[in-house]
């Protein structure tokens, strides 16, 4: 058991690890885990029945992990909601809202004042901006960059291998710019850019690169003339 | 601690906090939590690690919420699956099932014998008629009407906001009336209207609002003629 | 409370209930629930606040379930993530891969090495194959069958049922041939046949059967010339 500041309010069942750093003004909810090595800051909230600093694991067709002993980094009034998944390796920066149900890999950075919806994952290896909004069920992919102020709407998806585990191909997921707003339920393909400003419409798949400040939609996504 | 009636069937490290009602015959599954303020009817059943009566919360760049002391009502007869959050101020009607993984947010109402299936999601402020399914991983934006006899299927998306947090608007989303059927991972957009009885294509991107008793399929869809 | 290996590693607020049975070298995260009748192989890992053999449970208004007192078996080598349900009646193979977040239903069998991503969902009655890979966030519907080294990738829908519960029909998925391949969010419907080795693209809507080793894509999808 690590040490647990008289500021802190802590749940029923609550099970913290050792080697936990704890700030000041903190609350856990109830049936939470917090794992071996997590660093919380201050004021920070996290809900009830959560799971956080994850060490990963893999089975033997599954990419390999490298080895460190790094810890979750969860940084003064970060807001964290219930039932959460959030690996050891990344750092979730102040004042960020984590909601229900999501689930965040190793090797991420969530940038300050940045939401992440409801049952919204983050994949690994993944850098996230500051004031992005990642909306409900939506799926950022591995290897993956959001600029400051990049909005995903719900349920968008994303893919960060061209060749579907076929052949030996480097894995990179798209590249959103500042300000580009992505519709609900779009598919993005892998390795593609969103250029700044530009805005995606609902359900487009889209299969290459854009320009900027520009508006795409439809199945192959194409440029609206406006 | 809460009064807990004889009847009950509560699991092990389960949490019940105070001002909370509990009715004849309710089952509770292991390490869930019932938070202050809710109350639960007869014959409701309620899986293992659920989460039910949230506070909702924020941060600066979201939404304000209503400051409000509403309970969260579980009627009788509703089946609660398991790992499910439930907000306070919403009300769970007679009978109604909600799967594992499922997350319903504060004001919403969802009506007698309607099913939410497994990992769904019903944003806030959200009201669901009688006899309603929503299928799995179905995604039930905020602001949104279901008549009664509404059928949603897997993975559909919806969204309520036109300008995607860009400029101050109303959010809206979808009404569907009594009836109709929405095909799976089908995309509608904000403030449509889906006629009563009609059928939306699977994968099918809505733009905008439609008749009674029609097929419509597509990105962007259109009637299909028949 | 069930026989426990010596070898077993068991964390806090774990619950085991009876007739549950564990072999060597297991470890089973914080706040986990093992329900009744579970059987667990050599050297499997379970990880925190998952709930395991869950029996099925429904309302009047959905498919009735047959009686049976099927087990859950883990078999050895599986891994199981976080905050993951799997219920009674289902096989997970040899070295299979559970994600965070993932929901397995009754009568499936996942084959040995298979992949199973975070927050995916299997639903009953379905047969996955070996060395099958379903990514994040995809939907494996009901009554489905996905042969040998079938990748499904993230946010990929499926449905069972042609006429959306408007009349009496027999439920069934897509069969997906060996080899397989179906990107990001695209949407299968009820009964198609996907060939052996065929690659749909990212966000296609597949409405009738495919041939073997060719490619689709669109909405609604056709072969691709190449």
């Amino acid at each position: 058991m690590s040490a647990i500041p008289e500021s802190a309010k802590v749940g029923e069942h609550v099970v913290i690890e050792r080697n936990v750093k704890i700030g000041e003004n903190v609350v856990i909810g109830h049936q939470t885990t917090i794992l071996e090595g997590t660093i919380i800051g201050d004021n920070v909230t996290i809900g009830c029945n959560c799971v956080l600093g994850i060490k990963p694991s893999v089975n033997q067709r599954m990419r390999k992990i490298q080895e460190n002993s790094k810890e979750l980094h969860i940084l003064s009034g970060a807001r964290i909601g219930h039932l959460v998944s959030i690996y050891a390796g990344s750092a979730i920066r102040e004042n960020v809202f984590i909601g229900d149900h999501a689930s965040i890999r190793e090797n991420v950075s969530i940038g300050e004042e940045s939401i992440i919806g409801r049952a919204a994952v983050v994949e690994l290896n993944t850098n996230i901006g500051k004031n992005c909004t990642i909306q409900t069920n939506a799926y950022v992919t591995g290897d993956t960059t959001l600029e400051d102020n990049v909005f995903i709407g719900p349920c968008v998806s994303m893919s960060n291998d061209k060749y579907m585990g076929a052949e030996p191909y480097s894995l990179k997921g798209p590249y959103i710019k500042t300000g580009a707003k992505i519709g609900n339920n779009a598919s993005l393909l892998p390795s593609i850019t969103i250029g700044t400003n530009t805005i995606i419409g609902a359900g487009s798949v889209v299969t290459k690169s854009t320009g900027d400040n520009i508006v795409v939609a439809g199945n192959p996504a194409n440029r609206l003339k406006k």
